[in-house]
């Protein structure tokens, strides 16, 4: 359910109550029974609800919910988490955790949380990636942002734009591709992903004229993948790679930092994107904003991200699942 | 014309045979009548040549034609310039800024060259910007790229990515934006541009956490921009602000490197962007994309972004012209 004074209870509601094509079966929601029903309320959305216990079935047309806190939404106030709140969304995150590695859940789809709601309830990890990658074990994790016209994987993420060029190494981006090319296979059903790899500099460096990191560090780690066997090519100029992924030329992108991958990432995708994280032992997609404070409890918050982040998980799910244990054609995503 | 072994006589010639819009006065081409004759016969388009000379009307359906150079087609080969089509292209323009200063032509549409092409031919400089700059005694230039969706400036080009975040200053960064202000209202009609200025780091820094130019540099400039009464906004994550610009809110975004504008542009506007120098005495636009020496003489190459330069260029003149001689309504472009 994500952070309960986010719009995280909002988005799921509006979603369980769209139209728009569902899995065959409904998913559970992991959160709170009354902060939901105030929700529905609120928006004028009514569901009937249904305690899900693991091991069972999910039930159509009601809100499966396992519940694993007891708010009280009369205290809360839309955007101001508490030590309370932040307490219950660790708990709900830890329970879905829990719940995919025992296989009683197929996958874990997350609604926004905050590092600061986080914190405040005594657990130090700067965001939910960090949270499951301590959690599960996961030695290795990356983000892909994905869409049906745009993948990327980010080979540096949350850090100074002037820290970037040095952060850049050949074995880290090598571990990168080849999670990146299992992921692709295992989890998005393709055979043999076409991977194109960015430059970092303006026209990819132009022969060292605007910059090394071409020649020194990405060029041979693409020498060194495609030596592995991998669809790979590239360093590409930066400003035109993206195009030509779009038209159909690369499976994925990967991008040397933050803005390269995301700026034409939310141009193509802004309300219907779905991060996925690559490397954990557990299917997990997440809707790819925030917990949007400024308009939590207000109900403009767009709910497309979290329904292409089922979507994209229930997929995942047949593909990983499906392809170890019945051999079935997987779901090309 | 451009460089004469490169793409610029085939779009020229594709482009004046194709029925798209054209201006209510046909062209100029300042160029080579033999090279342009032998594209057309490789091409199978032929077009009957009108020798204009500065002072008279163009002719409709007509190839006008300012020959300045007696290049043999037989000896030249697609893809490789010699001093001799070197020193061709570097004399058309200057020819073209010539007759653009004197008023006998109202702007000036460059084919791309390339600064091997130039040098050969003893002409030392980086590219058309730099020349245009030099011969027209302009102070302060800068690179905008239009398209009908998303208008781009920016603040370093082409550097080292290492190098960018040193490289941006208060001063310079004030001066790119009044600069782009005025040539906004002047030549693109706009009475009061809006203009966006987006961040260096991810999120825009996101208070320092991931790096400190928004808070000592771009966000001051802006400040002082706002004080000297332009319509501004910024610093702004560069994730978002160009999915926003390309929705309406925003006329222009302000970018702080290269591929930050070129990679949203490059997928927006591909095929028909127009690179716009601004701070010049004269009206100067530019297709975006190069010589193309690896599919020159094969006739594959794409006219559509000389199509929008003239069109772009013929509405910058109407509204610099146009606003200065007669106070008629500028057309917005």
């Amino acid at each position: 359910m994500g952070c309960p004074v986010g719009i995280g209870p909002e988005i799921i509601l509006k979603y369980l109550h769209s139209t728009a094509a569902k899995p065959a079966a409904p998913p559970v929601i992991i959160g709170d029974a009354a902060v939901l029903a105030a929700t529905g309320t609120a928006l004028g959305l009514s569901l009937p609800l249904h305690l899900w216990h693991p091991g069972e079935p999910t039930v159509p047309d009601r809100l499966n919910l396992l519940g694993v806190s007891h708010l009280d939404p009369t205290t809360l106030i839309p955007g101001r988490p508490t030590q309370e709140t932040g307490t219950a969304m660790a708990v709900a995150i830890d329970t879905g955790i829990s719940l995919c590695l025992a296989g009683h859940l197929a996958a874990l789809v997350t609604c926004p949380i905050s590092k600061a709601a986080l914190n405040l309830a005594g657990y130090r990890f700067p965001g939910h990636t960090e949270m499951l990658a301590a959690r599960t074990g996961a030695k290795q994790v990356a983000m892909m942002l994905a869409g049906d016209r745009l993948r990327v994987v980010l080979a540096t993420i949350h850090c100074p734009f002037r820290e970037v060029a040095s952060l850049l190494n050949q074995p880290a981006l090598v571990d990168l591709v080849r999670l990146t090319d299992r992921a692709l296979r295992t989890d998005f059903g393709l055979r043999a992903p076409r991977i194109g790899v960015a430059g970092l500099n303006p026209h990819g460096g132009e022969d060292a004229m605007f910059g090394r990191e071409e020649i020194d560090i990405i060029a041979p780690a693409v020498q060194q993948c495609r030596e592995l066997g991998l669809d790979i090519s590239g360093p590409h100029p930066p400003d035109t790679i993206f195009y030509q992924a779009a038209a159909g030329r690369f499976d994925v992108v990967v991008c040397m930092y933050h803005d390269q991958g995301l700026i034409p990432f939310k141009l193509l995708h802004f309300a219907d994107g779905v991060n996925v994280t690559l490397g954990l032992p557990i299917v997990r997609t997440s809707v790819d904003h925030g917990t949007a404070y400024d308009i939590a409890g207000r109900g403009s918050a767009d709910f497309r991200s979290l329904q292409s982040a089922v979507t994209c998980a229930v997929r995942c799910a047949a593909n990983r699942h499906g392809g170890n244990r019945s051999g079935t054609e997987p779901t090309q995503l």
